[in-house]
């Protein structure tokens, strides 16, 4: 297990909890990516550049690398011009690329994401797109440079869990890059489930920030998440469809 | 969380993984306990009679409880005649009441073994009867004495996972006792939702006989337990049925 | 099929629906009636018993049987006392025996609805036995006399659907009896789900009652219920878990 | 009922299923098409082409509308190819899209079928595109022009159903033009629910193919549709998430 590291781009991870950070206030952060055990924290790029007396970045630890988004982005040149005012900013080569037309279910653009992919991996980016999980999209994004694919579970702030499973499933099998889970995910047995299934890492943050208690509940995906690789790595066991299996077969009925 | 015990017949246990040891080899179980970090295993009174070289008791740490099981049993009194053994054997005053008539499915027989604990509660055991998830029965179970009710999530030995989750619910809010999941829970997701659901604990064997990896599954186990437990404490977020939440609600659309 | 009958008591129906009347007015179950195309309808005696001005069995046609049901037993004296009434008052030789104990979940009371089969069956009747999903119970019901068993597929009234799955499957395949899913049922496509795996017929009452328009929905779980069954019969395609096939097999892609 | 038609590029058509014909012999087809009271069945159009001795078009009854697709093809410039082949063949103006990368998955390929769309519409057709249920997509093809979008329920060929539920559930609401469920939906039950939730039709083949009895099969889906339609016209009751709701609410327990 301690050799069991996530890549991207080049970098290594040991954590498979990636945090966002949109929706609690930043006192929250600092508690909060320590108890998740975090090293990507998401931003959105408007709030690293807010001149408000506080800057979101002086609550994030140093060992912690930034994952700015493009949110608020309607197209690929939008999206692009986010990611190159974070680089701008000091927010480094990492980018999670998200575009959404639709304002009320949040969906990402496939297509523009597939455009913004291509340009900022050519300009160097560590492109990680958020996308709906569609095998063609997922394959036109390797083709782009991405670094990772990032398919939703069910709308984004929903907490209704995983959805999509059966198309995660497919890119999991399908694609050579780290699909990571993002948008969706409610519950820690819910991340749990996607790592079983061989994701390679998860994102949350409404699951967090509408928890009761934000910290505990941190706390709670991390180990759902490392217990879900766990069990990936382990191999899980087979299922019957029918019958049942004795709990010790090593002793049958009393006076067999 | 350092409080958060689990109270069983007046004992303390800190960990919420009941370990089965009926489906794999002695030389393992070792193991098993120490990943699992379990307090509590199962064992068939029949395996800890063997006069072979081996015996299991061997193979259980000191710190932790033995917890025999009526297994073979096909009514109330045989059940009750094993239990009996079992103290006399020198297992304790733990039993797990298994009385099964059906060979195909294993489902216990709701009934027997309200009888059963019945009479052995009477003769100062601490009574976890395995049952059949039915409100009316676990209502008494609860009048008989019992000081936990383990109901089944499927058939036994299945991997099958939480077929009977919303009567497993049920339990958990109306009876007054730690409820169990015991059976058929095949992968740490599963545990990790029942624990989400207010689960007391989790009982299993055969997902960890049949993972490629024991020890490593046991590990899985034990995080995805944990991790539900916080989840339940700290209080899950709430479930939109339509629509979505946008990740980073202080950052509108670009131009807006 | 047109010789696939349901045999119950020895009596034939060629409808697989079994109509609730208790939670709509009189006035709207003759178009129930005739929309569900049922043969056989439950009543509650008290409400056949009524002096009132109205009198239910002014509503039902002749040729449709009635299953007087004993709603309101709690335990097997009582629904024994109520079965009996009925027959006085003319409502024939079926009963249905409800029996609970719990005032909020409806849950029905499995060994006490035993006790009242066997009683019931001795003198006669054709009891149909309403029961929590229980192949123990099921097999004590056999022996008991029952006519058939009636299996809740979710707590009574909620429209929740087939939460029972897994365990009314198991009925179907070991009990030798028609297994008719009662309670729960709240849309056509669960009604159909339930008679595709091999249910007998199909008991429905609130979700007719709770719908926009009753007799609608009266003629829309008729067809669903014929669907089903005649899926059954028809045998259903296998399920690929992974993969696909081409809708058209004998093209190729255009090049090849 | 009788007014409720569905309309597809200005048809009118009365049934709501649709048949696919490319799994099965020509010599089922006449069987199909009545006991499935089709009105449009797609064909592939190197079917209609052969120059065997057998042409599918002369198992095809008058009344019935022709849907050539495009399978075969691999992108928008042979699925146009093929259109205007099937039309000047004399297969009628309506097309289904069918574009596929992915030999494996057979999945659509979203952006390719909008292109094809756009081209066929303008050129008269009337364009049904066989789509992955991506919301953008769907608003992509109803600015092209498209006369329905149908999503599919998961892999076709698959028989696993409404895999995608939620999303397609999402284009019901959302896309003001007839959204038809196609591929993977595998049973009865299955296209009932889809309709339930506002599904225009439903197109089916392999379940048909697989089934044990095709003729009965087809007539069970026909059934399972137009339930599922009535009850969504009819208005489904509601769903209690916790509690029950006693089925004759007129009579209390006996001694109340």
């Amino acid at each position: 297990m301690n050799n069991d590291t996530l890549l991207i781009g080049g970098h290594e991870f040991h954590s498979r909890f990636i945090l966002g950070s949109g929706k609690y206030s930043l006192k929250l952060i600092e508690a909060a990516v320590k108890d998740a055990g975090a090293e990507l924290i998401t931003l959105a790029v408007r709030r690293a550049n807010t001149r408000a007396e506080e800057n979101i970045l002086d609550y994030i630890p140093e060992h912690v690398t930034l994952l700015p988004n493009t949110s608020g982005a309607r197209n690929a040149e939008e999206a692009i011009r986010i990611a190159r005012l974070a680089r701008e900013l000091g927010c480094g080569n990492f980018v999670k690329i998200e575009i959404m037309r639709d304002s009320k279910y949040l969906l990402p653009d496939n297509q523009e994401t597939v455009k913004a992919t291509e340009v900022l991996a050519k300009e160097g980016f560590i492109v990680m797109p958020y996308m709906y999980p569609d095998l063609n999209t997922a394959r036109d994004l390797v083709n782009a440079g991405a670094a990772s694919v990032m398919p939703l579970a069910s709308p984004i702030g929903s907490n209704k869990g995983l959805s999509t499973r059966d198309f995660i499933q497919i890119l999991i099998e399908e694609i050579d890059l780290p699909v990571i889970v993002d948008a969706g995910i409610g519950r820690p047995s819910q991340a749990c489930e996607a790592m079983e299934m061989g994701a390679a890492a998860i994102m949350a943050n409404t699951a967090l920030a509408t928890a009761g208690n934000l910290p505990l509940m941190a706390s709670a995906f991390r180990q759902a998440i490392e217990a879900g690789r766990k069990a990936y790595l382990a191999g899980l066991g087979r299922v019957l469809t029918r019958g049942a299996s004795a709990s010790d077969p090593l002793t049958g009925f009393l006076h067999n």
